[in-house]
């Protein structure tokens, strides 16, 4: 695929100073590069660079430049959140919510996404290229929060000249960008959408999140990170996703989908260990499917970001954090989520009503778990393209 | 620690044949041996032998032979159910339910409890050794169920001429084989006490399970079962840990314990991945402590068993074991218990009931998750005391 290169310069940061934007495209997937100078600054007051970002938008951009909306991904998303049409041979993440006449219009809205800062499909990450040493970053890339994620957005949305959205949405680890966007940048967007994302990560969550990191470290094949000229820790990472799938999931869907079925013949059961209830053979192809597309240092990076994510280090305290808030705001809890149960998510309604929050905060009752909001759109459409609409008659009033 | 050996002669197996039974002690550790010619027949159908068991008793006998009562342990258990005397050093796993004056009073009762057939703490398991060959079974070991774990304590107490018990007491995987007592020898106890086990694991506990094995057979140091003569899968086993105590407590119990707090000063967490939040110290710690008092292959063998217990595949349907059942049966289920959530328990219940079993059944109220019936000893005094007290009254009208 064709690569076509355009610089141009625009003033980014604030300070005056010259920020050069480096753009390609490759099929459908468009870059931005920047930061060439190593002087994107970390929260942790660390210095990186440079930095490219993979995106991609849908839709168009109105005249009034009041219909872009920005999806935030969750841990093992990218910036492919929807078909481009429908020969795009490749599925996008949440083609359910997102495309022409479904909840998220793209015939209305103007709709981009990135992949995350610290991720493996196109935005640098672990497994990008150190042009100081030519190789990998792998373990040498530095910690990074959700923060420096949607700060690596922000220059994005400079970079593209967009200086105000109608509205970013999320779910999951996406909903921890969409809540950090809100309260870093309160006038830059008109709405927030939140979907199964807490305010932080409880001690369970951080938990499970250390249990995956640990299976991937104990392989021998992560080496430190440095496995990209190698076999790398598949197995590893193939052992946390198993994990992952079983919190993204209630109790009561997995015995719909599972119980107790077998794959092999109960009596196979009592010869070896490699037989497999049909659960196990189903966790099985999860694990070896991530393995294909999703580099196990990005799984580190992005569960240790979620972990670190917490307002009130950040600002001072939770409540100061929430009082910056601007933006109309709309949380959407599901009832079985068993990774971010429904108290946590209803300790963040509380905490974003007491802050003086305008909220809508919906319930979906839900056999699901934490991924209804990637499967279960009938459930969501009403309420997501409500508030919208709702954000953008109100745009088009101002 | 001196060994004394006896051998002594007793009808088995109800073939009037011979069957010979070795005992021997060291310390406070009992040991019976049989199936000496591996004639013990397992569910599978397979033949094994020979077996020892690992016992351990408390109090006595009384002369109407009517106060002894069966504990069997869960999955990390042995046969130190409870210190012998203040002066024991070795804590049991649970002292706060039994002992002299405690809920399962040993003053007046009889209590055996035995390491499992499968286990690691002195019955044969997977790190015995295989006479045939003189190195240990490893992998060689058969696939076992918890039937066969109640048959090879049923040897035990032929062993002991014990052939009528008060009451059979097991929570966790203990609970399981308390259950399969009642269902496979329904005239040999008056009672049976169930806490916090269903009657089979659905989809999610399995995936658990194998999610654990998988972490310890990933582990190249697992070699097949082969570690015996080498350093074994310890991280594996750890990490195997780590996610089980996971399940054992409840969210609530976690941040209540945890939270978010850290055990290394924020600014080293955007060093390196070595920095802990006190939930991931604590889980390294949990899982460590394991590998040093565990077997590796004995988890796989266990957590095998309880993913394959199913009455309805050994009875021929769920209802047919059950209405075999006539002890008088106290379950107990634990409101925020999410390795068996009450949904579980109270279809266990249900199904009780409609079988006709003469039931008592208990909810507790707490936040401990699973592990509250081996911490909250308050909570289930009166409910296990007077269970007992009723079984052992009648049996004294008799």
């Amino acid at each position: 695929m064709g690569q076509s290169f355009i610089l141009i310069n625009l003033f980014g940061g604030g300070k005056g100073k010259l920020e050069k934007f480096e753009f390609w495209e490759e099929g459908y997937k468009k870059f931005v590069r920047f930061a060439h100078n190593k002087d994107f600054v970390l929260e942790s007051g660390k210095t990186f660079g440079p930095i490219t970002v993979a995106y991609e938008v849908y839709g168009e951009i109105n005249k009034e430049k009041n219909n872009i909306i920005l999806i935030t991904h969750a841990l093992t998303g990218d910036s492919h959140v929807a078909k481009h049409s429908e020969d795009d041979p490749k599925p996008g993440w949440w083609d359910k919510f997102v495309g022409p006449g479904k909840m998220i219009d793209t015939n209305k809205y103007f709709v981009i996404c990135s992949n995350v800062f610290g991720g493996c499909q196109g935005t640098t990450g672990p497994s990008s290229i150190d042009p100081e040493t030519g190789k990998p970053y792998g373990a040498r890339f530095p910690i990074i929060t959700i923060k420096d994620m949607v700060n690596v957005q922000k220059k994005l949305l400079e970079a593209l000249k967009i200086d105000h959205i109608l509205c970013v949405v999320g779910g999951s680890m996406g909903g921890m960008q969409a809540l950090e966007w809100a309260v870093s940048y309160p006038d830059f967007m008109d709405g927030v959408i939140n979907i199964a994302s807490p305010l932080k990560l409880n001690a369970q969550s951080i938990a499970f999140n250390e249990v995956m990191r640990r299976a991937i470290m104990a392989d021998p094949n992560w080496h430190g990170g440095d496995y990209y000229d190698k076999t790398g820790p598949s197995q590893g990472l193939s052992i946390a996703r198993m994990l992952g799938m079983i919190t993204y999931q209630s109790d009561k869907l997995m015995d719909k989908k599972f119980n107790r079925r077998m794959k092999d013949p109960v009596e196979s059961f009592f010869e070896s260990f490699n037989t497999e209830f049909e659960v196990e053979s189903y966790l099985h192809y999860q694990g070896m499917k991530l393995v294909q597309r999703f580099d196990a240092n990005t799984y580190l990076y992005l569960t240790r970001a979620m972990d670190l994510y917490d307002l009130g280090r950040t600002y001072g305290s939770e409540e100061e954090a929430l009082r910056r808030i601007k933006a109309k705001f709309l949380l959407i809890a599901i009832t079985s989520d068993i990774l971010f149960p429904l108290s946590q998510m209803r300790y963040m309604r509380d905490k974003l009503l007491e802050a003086g929050v305008d909220l809508v905060y919906k319930e979906i009752e839900s056999d699901y778990g934490h991924d209804s909001f990637l499967v279960e759109e009938e459930k969501y459409r009403n309420i997501i393209s409500e508030f919208l609409e709702l954000l953008y008659n109100k745009e088009m009033i101002r």
